[in-house]
Order: C-alpha cells, then structure tokens, then sequence
C-alpha cells in the first residue's frame, strides 16, 4: 500500500489539500464566529494563495490531492453517495418532514453541484429554487438567506478532520459543531474512494459519532521511531486520546504515545499551533509555551481480549527530555527566536510557528513572520515561504492545511 | 392507565418534582453559568423553598413524586441499573480505559448512594477514595475537585425532561451538554419503575440521541381539545417539533400543534417563561413579548406509513386568533398587568409567568413577583404563593419544577 | 471632632449606610449588567433586610445615618444643591441643548423629591411629565423608559464612595462609570452638611475628576498604630493609591501604606470581599486567595514642598509577615474554615469573609455562609447573622455596606 | 486661511494621513481587542499599502500631510511640547509619585523620539533602560513588558480625531478610552504648528475633556450647501452632537445639521461605514441599513447671548428625503450594489461604502470590494483601487484614513 506516515519530517510525497470556495462565500461579520472564524476572506485571493501553497510542493515533487475532487469521485460510487446523504441530512438535522425531499433534492444532482453543495452548504433561498413549496416547519422558520445546510469553511485545514498514522488513519471526531460533517466526508472518501477502497487501510478511529472523544490532527504529531506525540488541547479530549492511544498501541508498530497537557484556549487551539517538527532533533517551540505535563502512554497485558495501557506521569520541567528520550536523541535542539514576548505572541497568532516539513530540514511557511523565518534560516532551515495575507485569517498555517497520506519515516 | 395529562389547567392529580441536592453543592461561581445557573444557590434554604412547594400542592389532593426516590427505585432493577450506568459511563465520555473500572465502582454502590452520584455527580478526589490508581488519562489530568461524572443541577426543572401530552410521554433530548444526561434517568424511570413498567405508556420521543432534534417540556403547552402549542425557542428546535408533532399527530388523539417563533434568548428560554394558562380560556403573558409568527402542523395523508403533515403559516397579528379558534374560544382573555416595561420585564426575569395552575383558576406563584400576583388576583385568579427567594435563581417558577403525569382535561 | 476611625475592629461608634429605594426599582435584566448587578432584587424584601441590619447594629449603640437623609438636609443647603445640580447635569452628559431646562426643573424638586430622583435617577417618560417638549436631542433620541439621569443602586455600598483614615476621609473616584456621580453627593455632605461643615474634617482626596486615580473604600483597611493596608484590585488603581498614601503620609498620623497586589477580577472585586479584620490579631482569609507580592509606602525626604514616598516590594510569601510586622504582631492568627475549594469560593461569593467588626470579635455575617460562620464561632468570634438572601444579589456584604465614621482605634 | 472643508465631494486638496508605524508593533492576541483592533497587522505590508494610498492621492495633485511629521515639528515648539507633556503624563495616569520623573524623561527625548513614543507608547522595559530604579508604585506593579503609556494605533484613522467643516475645526472628544490622548496631539498640532498656528482657524469643538460629549469624525460629513449631515452611533453622542450644531449654527455659515438615529454596534461604528457621498447627487449605502429616524437641527432665536436650537423630528421613511430636500437636490442617487444580503454584508465589514472621494465621482476604494467596486464603475463611477490586505483588518477604509483640510465646495 502506498499510504503510510512514518514521521512529521521524513520526505513528504503524498498531501491532501483543499481549495476554499463556496464555503468561504458563506461567511459573514455575524456568523464568522459561529464558523470559526475570526475574519472574512477575499476569497479569490485566499485562492491565489492557496494555489501558490500547492505550487510549492508540487515543484519539490509532492503529489497534491485535492479534496474536493476525492470528495467528487467518492459520491460518483452509489453506496458512498447514499452514506454520505444518510449522514449529512439525518432527520435529526433537517427534521423529518423534510428529510426525504431534501435528499432526493440533493441525489438529483451530479457529482459537481452536489460536492460543491455539501461542502459550501445550501441556503432556504437554493433550496426554494428547487422546492417551491416545502412542507418542513425546519424550512419554513428560517431566514431566507439561512443554512438550510450550513457551509464548512474549515474544510481548509485538511490536517484535522482526518490523520495518519504509520500505515492506517484516524478518522476523526472534531470538537467544533461546525466541523462535525467534515468526518462524514472523510469517512467515505476513505472507504469509498477507488484510490482508498482496496488499499488495505487501518482504521485507528472511525469518528462519525466518536464525540466527545474527538482528537483532531493538528494535536498529532508522528515523531517517527515507534512514538507519537498527542496534545490534549480544546480540541483534543483525553477520552479521544485514549481512544487513539489504545488503538495505535494494540496494532504494535507504535510503542509510545506522549501526551502533553496543553492550555485548552483558542489562540493554542491545536499542539501544532505552538510546537512543530522541523528534522530529526529539532523542534520549534512557541517562547510563550510553558513546560507542560505529560504522559506516556505504553501498553501492558492483554485481558479478555482488550489491551490494558499504562499510564505514567512526568512532570512539566521533563516534557522535552520525555521527548527527546522517547525517540533516542538525548539532547533535542527547539528552536525558538528570541524575541520580546510581544513580537512572538504575534507570530504565533499569525501561525510562525505552524510550518509545514516537506523533508528534514525544508519547511513551509508565511511570508509575514519575518522575524521567525529570518531565525530558522539563521539556524540552517530553508523556509519556502507562501503569502498567507487572506489564508491565515482562517487562524492555521502550512501544516493546518496539509493532511499527508504518504511521508517517509525517519532515516 | 392512571397516567394522562388532558390539558394545562383540569385539575393537577400526579406530579413529579425534584427537591436540589448534592448537585447544587457543585455551583460555584467559575462553574455556574456552565451548568445555566446565573446564580450561586443556598441549598438548605432552598430545600426547605422546595419543601414548601410541595406541601402547597399535597395540601390540595395532590400525589407528589418524587424524582430521586423515582431514580433509587428504579435503580433497584437490575436491567435498568445496567442501563443507566451504560449510557452515563459511555467510553465516549469517561475514556475507555478507565470506563469499565468506573462502572464498576458505581455498580458496587447502593441504589441510594448510586442516585445520589448519578445526580450529583462525582469528582476525581471521590473517585480516588474509592479507585486509588486508576489507569485513566481522563482522570489523570483532572484537577483534584473537578468532576468524572458530572452534576445535574437541572434536574430541579422536572418539566423539561419529559412532558406527557394525553396518554404518553415526549422524552426529551435537551439542547444544553450540561442537561443530556437528565434523559438517560427519565428514560430509564419510564421503562423500569414498576409504576410505569406495566402502566402501558406510549412514548411518543425516545429522547437517548435525538439532538439536536430537540424539545423541551417548557415549550410544550397541552391546551386541550387536542390542542398542544409548542415554542421554537432557545431550547426547542423545528426539528424536535416536527418529531414530537408527527407521532403525536400519526396517534390521532391530538389534531393540531401550534409552533411559536419566539425569540431565541436566554431571557424567554422556554414558552412558559413568557405564557402560561390559567383557566380554558384565560392565559397569563409577558408584556414585552411581541405577537409571533405561527405555525399549524395537522395531519395529511399518509404515504409508505408515513404520516405526511401539513404545514400552514399564519402572521404574528393572528397569534392568539389561531390559538383561541384551535381551543373553540372566539375570544381568549390575556392577563398582563398594566405596569411600566421595566416592571413587567423584571418580574418575567422571577418568573411572573411562570405560574403552575393546580385546577382551573387556581395558581401557584412566587411570592417576590407581587404587581403579578396583585394583578391576578384583581382578575380573580387564586393565588397560592411559595417563597423563590433561592430556588428562583434557577430561573426557573413553579410551573418548570413540576411534571404532571395526571391532569383532567377541560371540562 | 467627633468623627475618627482609628482602626478595623475597634468599638464601632458612628456610621452610614443607605436602604435600597427607588434606584433598585430601576434594575432590569437588561440593564443590570451595566448597573453592576447580577441579579434583580425583590426590593422591598432588601429594604426589609437593611433594616434588620441596622437594628443589629443599634442594639450595640452604634449611630447610624442614613445617606438619603443626610443627602436631603445637603441639599436644603442652597450652596450644596447648586453644586451638585451642576455636576449631576453637566452639559457633557445631558446636552447643552437641555441642560438649563433640566437644571431648573430639578432645582423646582423639593429635598425629598430631589435626593429621591438624584440617587434613583430620572425617566425620559418622568421628564416629559414635567417638560413636554424639551428641545434636547439628548432626550429626544431616548426611548420613553430610558434614564435621563442614571439611577445609583450601588449606593447601597457606602463603604466604597468614601473612607475615614483616621480624622480625615477620601472621596474616592469610583472606577466604574455606573458609579462616578455617587462621588458628587458625597462630597457635598462633607463639605456643606451641618454635621460635617464645621467638624474641621481633613480630605485625604478630592475625589470628582481623579479618575482613573481610583480608589476604593472596599480596598482600604484602617489596620491600626498607623498602618493601612490598600488593594490594587480591580477597581482601586497604583495612581489611586499613589495619591492617597502621599496625602496620608504627609499628614504624619499613618506612617505605612501596605499595599497588595491583588488579581483583578470581579469575583475578587475589593480587598475586604477576601480579607477582613476582626481583632487585632485576626484576620479573615478567602481559602482560595494566593500569598500576593506587596509594598510597603513610607515617608521619605521633602522636596520642593513634596513629600517623597519610598517604595519597598516585598515577595508573596512575606505576606502576612509584612502586616504582622507593620502592626507589632509577631504572629497573626488567619482564619479560614477547613473546607472543600469549592465550598469555600461559593461563600467567598456570597461574602463569607466581607464581615464587619463591630468591636473586637465581634461581627455581622450573611446567615447564609453557614460553614463560615460555624468555623468564626468554633474560634471564638461572636457573629451577629443578617438575612441576605436579597441584599447579598448585589455582591457585597455587610463590610461593604457600612462606612464607619467613628471607630475607636486598637487598645 | 488656505483650511477650508466646503463639501464631501469638492475637488480635495490637502489631507493629513498617518503612515502606521511602532505603534501598530505593540498589538498582540491580548491586547488587540482592547485597542479596537480585530486582526495583528504584518506591519511592514500595512506601511508599504499605505505608502500607496499616498502615492494615489499626490498622482492627483493633491497635498499630503503626515501626522507624524506634524507632530514632530509641533513637538519642537517648546510650550507645545509643555502642553502635550502635561497632558500625555498627567498624574491621573501615571501616579503622582512617578509623574515628574517620566516627564523629564520624555522632555529629555528629541522630538523624533519623543513623536515616535507619545504615539508608540512606551514599556516599562524601555523606561528601566532611561530611569533604572524609579520610586513609583504605578510603574512597579506592571509586568517587564506592559505599557506605562499606551500606544495609539487608531492613530491610523485620522478621520475621527478632528474633522474640519468649513473654515474650522472640530477637535474631538473620542469615544473609547483606546483613543482618548489622540485628542492631545491634535489640538497642540492646530494650536502651535506653524501651519495653523497663525491661520486664524476656528474651533468648534476642543475636545479634550469633553468625553461623554463625543463626536468622531468618521460621523460627520459635510454635505455641501450649509448642511452638515452627522450620525449617532456607537462612538458618537446626542450630546457630542448638539455641541457641535450650536457652536456650526452660531457661526452662521452651516444652517443645517442633519441627526440620523444609527444602530449603535461596533460593525456600523460610524456613519462612514454605512454611506459616503460620490458627487453632489450621490451616495452609497450599505444595503442592511434600515432607513433611520433623523432629526434636523437649525438656528432659533438667541437668548442670553446663547442660541436656542431647534429640534425637529422626521420620520424613518423620510431619511433620504430630509437629506435630498436639504441640499436642494429633488432626487438623490443611491448606490447599493444589487447583491445578496450576505455578501452585502461582507463588503460592508471591509469598507466597501467607506471610500474617499477625490472630486465629484472619482473615489479610493479597497480592491478587495470587487462587487462594490464593479458596480460603481457601471455607475460611472471612477474607481481608484488600493490594496488593503493589511490596512482593511483595523476595520477602517480609504475615508477613514483621510482628514481632509482643504476641499472644495459643491459647484
């Protein structure tokens, strides 16, 4: 099989992305929040630079996917089409009266309109185009320019929703309501996609209905070497770590899962907002990250059938020697500019430290983090930088917007 | 079967309330307003508040349940025992590798220290008492009196869990986390207790993972004469009206279910916090609340066994003209005291509104809320009056601590 | 002159307070936010409560005034009534288009009327009842209930507005907008009131136009043998206190300001709400307040006519070290009832800890704090319980709502 | 006296900008929303955009002053200096005990310098470096690297702070505290720059001090013809309004001052946000904004030296009409791009209405409003497009960034 994370730094070869579109027309100054989303985006621009993000890797020879065409070809397979429609207008979610009509409303359409519609949402005014005269109170009581299906702008950040692991995937529970129908679509595109279907993928998680054991990908990082490194965040619950944990550790190719006890606030929403790999030794840290707490998780007996895992606590002034022990490197090099805390605060907001390893030492990054590009280079990285001027309103960075199915592990 | 509720204001026979316990001991101020209290609650004095409430209404013939000894016996059966403890330790929740161990902590409980838990809830230091080195993440990184389980101080409003309409009973999906698990006890009172186990009950929502497709008994009216008007509010979604009005429609007892568009607001969370009734053709409202658009669901044919439902919209001029032609009263009488805004808005705030009729005319009310009560009484209303003085800090009057499972229909 | 407060927790002789009136009436759950409240009050139910509040406090000899009256007979003071019309109706705040209009028809107020609409506020709707068609774009772009004059139910906590140290008082600039014109009538009864015209009172402050110089009343505590102790919290600033210790210090009777660093947080609102005196060696302590890092203010050189303060920072565990020090106490007793975090920050809520000495070991406590109150008793202090299941909705206990204006100082 | 503003649409002349600069370095995740900021600029990126709205409006022949230079050359008129000193550091602010020191310090500055902190703020980091152990409890109790005089980015939009109609000049009182010493710079800038210093300028307002009676710039347009035409808003009050309407009515060269009734919200702050006139019969308008009350008011009879206004009230319906009739023209032209309300409403939040016009229909306008921008074109209207990737995130577009000083009047 093709598929197989063996590090966060090893040669990337394979990547999921996603273009923003219809999504990111849905948004609003009323409803960005509700969405996620601290501003609006120009969003021809935001696909200007979204289109140089992939540039950037195809020239170093990445094979890029995109999301919404799997997205396309998994709802031209009938089985996945239904799923995905059972799954997206649940009687629960659009009330019964109308179920029925709504999803023959969206079977009718092709592959196109219809990906582009579960992605980008429908609005009462769409629906009343095709449906003059729905019998729905759900319908009825909404505003016209209402989501009758709401959008899901943070499509955008491939890295979450979905996250390998070796040679299987988690298939993730997301936190956020407004991102719970991203797993259906993942979920299918794994299972049903011709590219997926007969790869022999494992399955650590299932997600759909996984909540709240969520874990999200921006809060898994694969060191390499047998470890994984999970961050419990707000995102990231520890029920869904353990859930995880336990799977990876039963399949035995992962012997070590380090969890570390983030502070549950939006501007750290992910662990891959303050801490990312950059090669084999070397990290950057975010300068306002305390030491954090932590735990390794390893497995123990087995008994009737369940692995048994054991859980051991470290205290926060161990949390890099844990690491660096973990993987046999007794002394890891953490990169972190030195910066008045104010400068750094910035530019973590601003994703500096959010890069995205494409080989050992060669990162993806924003442009407007000066001072932390200038600082990694200075220490020997080559930073291949990309304009984030409307990307990075979305609050994530290379690494949020880059799911790899195919890495190499560490050399 | 004993068990029927006819309409709003026939004589009141049965009733389930719940007098707070352990669970309120849980409010602090950091936590308050995640578990929807404004307010920080002495318990004792609200007891005794409760005590009071409860005897008002035994004084007048009425057989007062209550809900924990309901739950301890319930509790008593062993299915229903496996049952509870397994959707409220679900491993989705408390993490899988401590969910067995915690279950069974709780399985070696009494059926009154179990109640007691399943209300109140259990903090880590509790858990440690009795698990001294549970393997659990999800325990770990608890703080040492932050909750495994956590409290259900809500289950003080025992009109919202579940609300019977004729012979049956809605079990409710609640919109808020901090009320889901109230459905798990509901349910299991209902299936199990032997005063419901054989009673023949139709169960017209199941409740258990039906959010969001939610209603609460709050917004859920019986008028009578096959009337039930319901409020879209904060609470109520279009999609959990649709479910309870298609099965209570498919039933045939009830013709015609009313929906409300209120305004979605902390302030108005429930109908019965702005409109009550008070006899068959008398209803108590809120001064500040404008007319609302409405809806009328009937029955329609029926297709593949489904029952198709008719939707028809009325404009907000005509709200009370479609409730009181529903009820075969041309001219309904509607009681706001003459006050000034301000007055009217702070006395809907202690729940003026929300007043419990134990027979036509007769009403229970908080005595703090004294223009409304002089008002009524002026009206020739009765008014019982109960002290609120803790217990209204709830938000929440006496109409919402009570769930009537016996009351005559209109004369 | 009779007026002096030489400590905490001497003889308590003379003091002010001020029963709820018609300001509390103002309170809605819209506005009560921005009036500081968390809650509406049951006004005349709080009326009830003060009084037995002061009955308490006469049945040991104290004198009590009233604000409202002592207010009343300012303004029979034709000086004072012009002094304060002009500063309560200042055009910047009522519009130079109607501020003459509004002006003379306060002016035409009797004393009553007046000190009644001053603390209570004034209608658009009242206004127009007495000026039917103002030329005020001010008052006509104002919906019919909104105030004209803001209403000041914080005056209920006169400890705030002013605060005696020794035989002179600070008018304080109050910190929070809801709160500034409270300054205005105070000032007017120390300068223009026959009890105080003539009492040779010394104005450590001048309060009207210091902001944001805040400081307090609820953040200065009188220790005694010449040291106070202030909080910098929330409401009472570094400039604040800067003013008033040069002023104390220059004078010569205080010799040491301490001042504490507190967290600024509304819970944590003033000093007195975590820490209080109640004899000379015993202070009350909020179980979940941390050691704070202080400074110590003392006297230096003058300079050109000014006193130089000299500024010592002393760590967070010298705390209590550094006021047992100042006051000749080697060792100070600190209580704080043994009980659960929780427990404890729920009666810091319901100002468990805001107890006013009326002599040494003796105090006035909510009845509701009832682990507190046992735990006081259990170590000997006599504690004289009020209701306040109304009075205490407005965050402040009995400290809060007493400004001592005679006091003996320490044995 | 070259300072002349006869009209919105006149050909413009002299404008004062100011090009972003330290005090924009200073905003973080924290600290931003307390500065009115929503986003972190890239710093650079805002100051290269922004050197291009400049090369724009010069292309055109128009004069471009630098607030930053203006100040700088004010600063080196020694009692400027004083006066804007005295201001910035008064005790209020600093504490008493530290107020002389940090005077001497800044006085010490040369006027580059000096500029450079009274608009960047200055830390107290950088204080240690100039004064190492200062006796000042204020600058003691801050963290290494918080501000002891704040920053000022809204500096950015010079709009607000003074707005000139006709031959003098509004200095204005600013709403949010964020903003207040702008008000200082502007009025020692018109008092002591030689520019203005001996141009015999008029003063309506003198702002400082002059808080709650607030009135930005960004709320006042100057139509044309002797009508001024002002908004109520979030920033701006009635009584900030009436100030301004008796002193332009007393002078007798505007005879009309038009009051709409804004929704008071931070997305339409200012009038500025929701329309902007394009040439003498032309308006954008943002198309969610409901028609608004207004109110006109005009010269009534003098008494006491003092003019009566006149206060007249018009109906919603009536705005445009009020405003057309006003200024002679029988039927304005409303320009709202035919969009969907939702991106309507995303254009709107990125300045879509805020442009600035040049001469009678030839505007700046951000290029990211694309369906703004085309359809103006379609109108015939000349669009100027800068780019506002940086600049657009501190909510504030082309006309916010301008203050016109000298302009044309209607033809």
């Amino acid at each position: 099989m093709p598929f197989h994370v063996g590090s966060e730094v090893g040669r990337l070869r394979q990547v999921i992305v996603h273009r923003p579109g219809l999504e990111m027309h849905r948004l609003t100054p009323d409803n960005k929040d509700q969405y996620l989303f601290d501003e609006i985006l120009w969003v021809e621009k935001a696909q200007e630079e979204h289109d140089h993000f992939v540039e950037v890797m195809e020239q170093r020879g990445i094979v890029v996917h995109h999301f919404d065409q799997l997205l396309r070809e998994t709802l031209a397979v009938p089985e996945a089409r239904r799923h995905v429609l059972e799954h997206s207008l649940d009687e629960r979610h659009v009330g019964p009266l109308g179920a029925e009509e709504l999803r023959s409303m969206f079977d009718g359409m092709g592959d196109d309109e219809l990906a582009r519609h579960l992605v980008g949402g429908i609005t009462k005014a769409e629906v009343l185009d095709r449906i003059p005269h729905p019998q729905s109170l759900t319908i009825e009581q909404l505003d016209l320019h209402d989501a009758v299906l709401a959008p899901l702008p943070n499509h955008l950040f491939t890295r979450d929703t979905s996250a390998w692991v070796h040679g299987g995937v988690a298939v993730n529970a997301m936190h956020k309501k407004a991102r719970r129908r991203e797993t259906v679509h993942y979920a299918a595109i794994y299972r049903y996609h011709p590219l997926f279907a007969d790869a022999g993928v494992r399955w650590w998680t299932e997600g759909i209905d996984d909540g709240p054991a969520t874990a999200e990908g921006g809060d898994i990082l694969v060191l390499g070497r047998g470890v994984v490194l999970v961050g419990l965040s707000e995102r990231t619950t520890a029920m869904g770590v353990e859930r995880l944990a336990r799977a990876l550790l039963a399949d035995g190719e992962v012997t070590r899962v380090i969890a570390l006890d983030m502070p549950k606030a939006r501007a750290v929403m992910h662990l891959d907002t303050v801490m990312t790999m950059i090669d084999e030794e070397t990290f950057t840290r975010y300068l306002g990250l305390p030491d954090l707490p932590s735990w390794t998780l390893t497995a123990g007996d087995e008994r009737d059938g369940e692995l048994d895992v054991v859980v051991e606590r470290h205290a926060p002034e161990d949390m890099m020697k844990v690491i660096g022990h973990a993987l046999g490197v007794p002394r890891l090099r953490v990169l972190a500019a030195d910066q008045d805390p104010r400068a750094a605060a910035r530019e973590q907001w601003d994703d500096g430290c959010n890069v995205l390893a494409l080989e050992p030492g060669v990162v993806v990054g924003y442009e407007r983090n000066t001072v932390t590009n200038d600082y990694l280079r200075a220490q020997g990285v080559e930073v291949l930088e990309i304009s984030g001027s409307e990307l990075g309103r979305g609050r994530g960075g290379p690494r949020c917007m880059s799911c790899p199915v195919e890495r190499d592990p560490l050399g």
